[in-house]
């Protein structure tokens, strides 16, 4: 027996203090009761677009087919900015038309489709200024959630309006260039080097994770570990992260701070 | 299809990192596997019984009839202090009797029942000094939520044993009186004035938000923004926020520490 | 009508913030959609094996029958460590071989079952070396919940290869010597010493709770109390909490800051 709703999931950067997730399920649970309500995150930093469209981006693909994920970083609230629903490998994501979508877009599969959320008949009927999470998205993901046909939610846009530029990876030669995408609660940071892409970049340069050096401003690290404590409390380590990606730590330390980095720093990789 | 029993809805100052919050569930979940349970926030300011109240008074209008809510703010467990259901619009609220019940009780509508919870029968067996939400609450509100009925949870009771001084409200001919009533995580200041009832006034007045004067302390702000960012950074604004009232904010910034603002300070708002 | 598949509990030292959780039960979702998922704690300190273990061992006796504790506190994710699952009074207890079973392992009844997780076929295809969470326990905890058989996830093991030295907890004729065994986020210290089991002891001496001495280091508190106001404002007290034990706090303050207390540190207790 399988649940009769979809799973709906939750990421925004409205905390979990003043009750704002709390309305948004309470909306949600009012029209899909039965849909199971799982929370991605509700800590993304404020206004944080693109570490929201990181997050949602990796949880999509262990979500199973039909799940609803709702985004709501949300800047530009009350403007005329467009909520979106983009529908790829069989999940629906809803965010507003700001950037959130750029990952999942650049890595999206035929067929996919793309619609603007218009139909104002599937909103609540009092629209606030300010509050679109409860106002627009609940309502919007119970209906898709429970059924709900893509094509009554409003009409097909070709792509978004706002795309963030790419961030950037390059496989070279003899060096790949890579940046920060994101920085975790720890101060981890990491890269946009896909695991089993640089397995592979390695593989065919007859070369071993520990034959590497990796580069981040003046700090220069010297081989990938199975774990951060491979080096003392203190030192900088790189490892394969949960994310599935190259990521700098410091050993029991803030690598943000430690090596004063900021997302969208440069990283280099390279063979020792 | 509807889920077979009711939503439990959950604000507590418990935190999440001690487990209560998840022994709560437990306990829930051992009565009523059925019930979906939602956070509304588990952050409330330890013992903030009017915020807690502000909350779930908010929280109410989103959720279906038939829904519980489990409100554990409780300085006085293990005291003589009573346990109240709240029955209205078809939802039922159930709290210490130590004022959490203030607002939902001055916006009543009837018909309205109010019982206190005596019935230990309803109870865990074994009751401690210090974690009713847990051996009171829990099961009470997994009782409730089965379609339980309330006559066996008690006797009833005329009115709750404590009632906090209603926040000030007041729309003059000239001037709105009103006062701080919640501050949430950002330091935002709630206004205990309605989005819908200051317009009105304004429409009665021929004026617009933007005509207005808002006067906290030693402040004043003209007119009512959009939103946040409609002024420099650093500066105050006011706008309509997600509770659906009139807030003074700090665009990026904490009006409470920037003003020096808390709970209760009086704020006008006049013509300009 | 009862759910058609057993809670599972998730208790670990992830954080909300950064997507682990959500991964997690996006895992279990899609392979128990109708398991009610509750989270007992993911603000354990990391790496805090002893404090993980103490919430679970505490929770277990409030959740029904079949329910399937999931806890992840895994410093030595990715190491040779085994995945136990421990079968006991009804309930599965899924975890790392480092230590979380030893105060359930402790008080176990009879008959119980201890099981190696080595079976692969019931894990994701591609284990990650720093997420079994995601890769092991999670698609683990789905199986157990919907009805899968011990038998199949592994095989059957004597006893955990970790386990701590058990916490001091002594009943002596004349003084009880005990320890701080989890310090809660207020602060408070709990200790070894369990409600009944003192109020037993007292009773054999025709003493009443407030004829105790509590002695921490070089601090000495007379009497137990029904509530922390029991004293002034940053005064010690000592009360029984909501884990049923003996707690030495601070009204309105930290304890483990003004008494400068840890982990381990003795607490003892005679008549005055």
């Amino acid at each position: 027996m399988t649940a009769s709703a979809n799973i709906i999931t939750l990421t925004t950067d409205f905390g979990l203090r003043d009750g704002f997730v709390g309305v948004m399920k309470g909306v949600i649970a009012a029209r899909a009761p039965q849909a199971p309500l799982i929370d991605i995150s509700h800590d993304i930093r404020p206004f944080d677009i693109s570490g929201a469209g990181f997050l949602v981006e990796w949880a999509c693909s262990y979500f199973p087919e039909g799940t609803v994920h709702t985004v709501v970083v949300d800047p530009g609230v009350g403007t005329a900015r467009d909520v979106l629903v983009f529908e790829t490998r069989g999940q629906r994501i809803l965010c507003p038309d700001n950037g959130i979508l750029s990952l999942l877009w650049a890595d999206r599969a035929e067929p996919c489709r793309l619609v603007v959320a218009e139909n104002r008949a599937l909103w609540l009927n009092d629209i606030s200024g300010t509050f679109h999470g409860r106002d627009i998205f609940a309502p919007l993901a119970a209906f898709l959630a429970t059924g709900g046909d893509l094509d009554r939610v409003g009409p097909p846009r070709e792509k978004p309006a706002v795309l963030l530029p790419p961030p950037l990876i390059d496989y070279g030669k003899k060096e790949i260039q890579s940046e920060i995408i994101y920085i975790d609660r720890f101060g981890n940071l990491v890269t946009t080097i896909k695991r089993n892409a640089l397995l592979e970049w390695l593989k065919e340069r007859n070369a071993t994770p520990s034959e590497t050096v990796i580069r981040l401003g003046t700090t220069c690290i010297y081989g990938i570990s199975d774990c951060y404590s491979a080096v003392e409390e203190g030192f900088p380590v790189v490892v394969f992260d949960g994310y599935g990606r190259l990521e700098i730590a410091i050993n029991l330390g803030r690598a943000d701070r430690v090596l004063n980095a900021v997302i969208r720093d440069r990283v280099t990789i390279s063979l020792s």
